[in-house]
């Protein structure tokens, strides 16, 4: 099965694009977790079970965890083991941002989809297509590559003009058209940016986009939704991370965000 | 103390500008360590006896370490904790090429400036300065920018024009002359590309550049001594990791690449 059929068939069977954020920040996660052995991971069992009804998938972002060393690994891999054992038809991404060159690359393809089990990570496109094989010549993960971050800073690189096309669409492009022959790639596409992903939208066909930036970071659903759907009603990743995992009530939190989503589906 | 001076002052101390790479590599390390407790820990710590009267830096590549989960960041940790002791001069850099948004970054920050101690870390450009502001921020380390890496594939992203320019002298103008403020960035820039390398010395003025790409990947020494020398007979920090580590003698390969470099020096 090509790995991004496991995401379309779970957000078929939930009719739901929601993916749940799991950035165990420890200065952010209620004092009741902090007190345990492994806190990270028991805000992650709790957040799941709260919100796992509406979730087509999960991300984790590495850099939570990494925060606290080996300890922080451990949780995000414990994380990974109860996901996996008792939801694994839900999609998980690791947002990683990773990539090295060539062989290198080779230890974070091991660490991330064989010792943790992830189904797809993020990666920066800028050390190109040769770089990236390790991660793309795995035709069981999925590579989602750094296209329009949704960070206020993304334009001061991703606007410049190649030949008067801005990078964000250059960078679509060699993707869609050429990195993507396993047909295992899709495209990070901030929410904050909607009339760059209805470009984005014309020029890839079908693929999927991870999109980060709802809710704390000022991303509009309604304009996500209007510009990203692919002719499927599929091909988005609706990410939220803070405004769900920090509200004082997640799991209404995930069904209201659901909800919503679900007014814009078929 | 400016950041970048520690490894001046070890590279002038020693009269050096050798960066040995700690890429200990589970499947190529020699087999007497692959049976202890901590194997990569063990290894590292014998090449380190053997390369440190050469070594003005050290820079293990994070894959390597990632790759075997918690217990490979723990002996990245054991490995930083006995060069922090017993080489406090020696200048250390931590090669993950991360670079997530904003606060995210700050999980990354932790990790490697604070739970490891690195002197210095590599990242991407893509997402701007505006995200990477939580490393730049911080005057007491130094923030490393991909700028040319040295990888084959490497023209396919960076060689794209923007107004006539590359997008790797984008790169270079724009961390030399904006990110640079609290004067603590460096740029990668691979000795594979010595053109290249010329070029972006006569932009940035006395910068310092990380140079992976001697040795195994075929950069010439010469063209990156003539290439990329500042006007302080410094400049450079000339990475070597396979070519020493997994030689039949480290100390020798070490020294006979010191001794090269000194060659080059005056």
């Amino acid at each position: 099965m090509n790995p991004i059929e496991k995401y379309n068939q779970r957000a078929k069977n939930i009719n739901s694009l929601l993916c749940v954020g799991l950035d165990a920040d420890m200065g952010k996660i209620p004092e009741r977790f902090q007190k345990m052995e492994f806190p990270q991971f028991e805000f992650n069992k709790w957040i799941i079970s709260e919100t796992h009804e509406y979730a087509a998938a999960y991300k984790p972002n590495s850099a939570f965890y990494e925060a606290r060393g080996d300890a922080g690994m451990k949780e995000l891999k414990m994380t990974m083991d109860y996901l996996i054992k008792n939801h694994p038809d839900i999609f998980t991404i690791l947002d990683a941002k990773r990539a090295d060159i060539g062989n290198t690359n080779n230890g974070y393809v091991s660490s991330i989809f064989d010792w943790l089990g992830f189904d797809a990570v993020t990666l920066h496109p800028y050390l190109g297509k040769e770089a990236l094989l390790p991660f793309l010549d795995r035709a069981d993960k999925t590579s989602i590559i750094l296209c329009r971050t949704s960070n206020p800073g993304a334009p001061e690189f991703q606007d410049l003009k190649v030949d008067g096309l801005p990078i964000w669409q250059v960078v679509a492009e060699k993707v869609s058209k050429d990195w993507n022959k396993n047909k295992n790639c899709m495209l990070v596409v901030g929410a904050t940016y909607p009339e760059e992903m209805k470009k984005i939208r014309s020029l890839v066909g079908d693929m999927t986009f991870l999109v980060p930036g709802i809710g704390a970071q000022g991303g509009d659903l309604k304009s996500v939704m209007e510009s990203g759907l692919n002719s499927d009603g599929l091909g988005l990743i609706i990410n939220s991370a803070r405004g769900i995992i920090f509200s004082a009530d997640p799991k209404k939190e995930a069904g209201r965000l659901c909800e919503e989503i679900r007014g814009y589906l078929g």
